[in-house]
């Protein structure tokens, strides 16, 4: 490849090729090599670890129902502290402008970030503004970064899945990304849909303080849930195992993709998380995160296997329970499905 | 203004009223009001205190003599968070890159970013990558962040300077901004001058673990050094009295601005940094400077004066005395005199 291809920007395969044999390549440290989406960085001496994390926000349009890319770019960050365990404290926003940027939409999406920081606690610590004259960038661009102190030892990570463990999904999916390309299309289903952009950590604090056990938290951002599981069952070197019947999908979602040939499984989500925990405690973290709005639809929708005795599968491997009761491979994304969906 | 203009991202006094407007007006909290190029984040109670900054990198042309952008985005970070009289740890970088990218050139750009990051002692502790369709940015956009713990207390800040400090500068003024313009518009002269693009983290931790005492450290980046000093008079509500014959700048950056009409005090600098401090420390400082490459060229040019016994200019003012021994007020850059130089 001597050319970057869109799909390098997916979350799905192509992305994993480029961070692998350019990013990791180079930036060769521990640090980065976990492949978690935050960081942990060593605390001091007395103090506790922190987490860091970062993420560019492009979507197109940059309003959709639901929210707008000021908040979705508080909610994304805010999210992938919380996935390590950590409560995100500190944010920092960097903005890319367009020369000629309406002014009133500037300010409502600022408006928004705020209002969204607020809502999760967190503080707008630095920022910077950089504008481009017109036709550098469409519109804007923002780049949030969150670091905040890691609240549990170990803390919950993609290769911590195990056989006995249970899978649990904070609500619906597939909401994201369909508005999102609802809303840049123009099409009808929209006035049915809206982005589930929320910020998590509230749950998850409530998670891993009251839980004597969490051993994975991951949201189904870009590549959707269908991909995050692949990513966990791949860093766990495990099976999981999802019933279809069980993954919560709402009705428009379900018509919007039938329409549009598009699978609610590899959708963007930003405002839900998988937690992966020992089945003892599967009915205490449904209930916890019941308990917030943003997990009012909190379900079970499967389990983590030992390879050697799973009936499908191989480690790594993730496994469908179709409606039909049949087994099929659930595959990671490969392409791009649709850019600039965060 | 309803449209955004260019020259509000100058880093000038149209920046400054785009912040003051809109970002101070809606995240408003303590941390970002003190507006300072980092923020210091609360530590835990047994630890140090945390610096952390942000900026983008748009800069046009990526590569230029001296550097590209991926040295650029970690010099700048790395030297935004020192500022604090910090030692930057730990940085992420945020890639919005555009389809259709030379994959050769992104590899030179990542491998440059590695090699600064080593050469400035952080770690690359997360990262993350966009990529989208033709046309909706221009070529590569990298924002990063920085983190560190604070090394002194009370830590350098741009309100500390004070009557009977003196003012230093750690080498020539005007190569960066010079360089990139020259390079964007093919200008002839550009063989000669080359970006200052360098890590001044281990100089300011010298500087902050030797000496008794330093009042402000700054990097003269966007507007330069004329808008830099402007910042710290305003924030210290002191004068600053500099010498224009004491400044230095190279026979290159001279002539260039001289053909171009440029002045080399308000053009970007990315490798030098203003130290304020006790007049009984300067040559302590100087010679700490001088011991790292990228201090070589240090030298005094200018004091801190009270603005009640000032004999020109009133409190937040900066006067240069001038080459024949008049003096003149140093103004903050106004608008936009080059846009996209880092």
């Amino acid at each position: 490849m001597d050319k970057l291809l869109l799909d390098a920007g997916s979350g799905g395969l192509a992305s994993h090729r480029l961070v692998a044999e350019l990013f990791l390549k180079h930036f060769d440290n521990p640090v980065l090599a976990a492949m978690n989406d935050a960081a942990f960085l060593e605390g001091d001496a007395e103090g506790r670890p922190l987490a860091m994390s970062t993420d560019a926000y492009t979507v197109d349009p940059p309003e959709f129902p639901g929210g707008d890319i000021g908040s979705l770019a508080i909610h994304g960050t805010v999210n992938d502290v919380a996935m390590l365990g950590a409560e995100p404290r500190w944010i920092t926003c960097a903005f890319i402008l367009e020369e000629g940027l309406d002014m009133a939409f500037l300010e409502r999406v600022v408006r928004s970030m705020d209002k969204a920081a607020r809502d999760a606690g967190v503080i707008i610590a630095a920022g910077d503004t950089k504008v481009v004259p017109r036709g550098a960038v469409d519109r804007i661009f923002i780049t949030t970064t969150g670091v905040g102190p890691v609240l549990v030892d170990p803390a919950p990570m993609g290769h911590r899945a195990a056989p006995g463990d249970v899978v649990l999904l904070s609500g619906s999916v597939g909401d994201h990304g369909l508005t999102v390309l609802g809303t840049r299309e123009g099409l009808s289903f929209q006035a049915d849909v809206q982005s589930d952009s929320a910020a998590l950590n509230h749950i998850v604090k409530d998670l891993v303080t009251e839980l004597p056990e969490v051993h994975v938290l991951r949201d189904p951002t870009r590549g959707g849930l269908a991909t995050t599981l692949n990513e966990i069952a791949g860093q766990s070197s495990a099976v999981i195992r999802v019933e279809e019947k069980a993954i919560p999908i709402s009705p428009a979602v379900a018509s919007g993709c039938s329409f549009l040939g598009l699978d609610p499984l590899y959708l963007a989500n930003e405002g839900k998380l998988l937690c992966i925990l020992p089945g003892q405690y599967a009915e205490a973290a449904l209930e916890i995160m019941r308990r917030h709005e943003a997990g009012a639809g909190a379900v079970r929708i499967g389990q983590v296997e030992d390879p050697d005795g799973a009936t499908y599968g191989r480690a790594g491997q993730v496994v469908l329970t179709t409606t039909l009761g049949g087994s099929r491979l659930l595959s990671m994304l490969e392409g791009e499905q649709l850019p600039r969906i965060c």
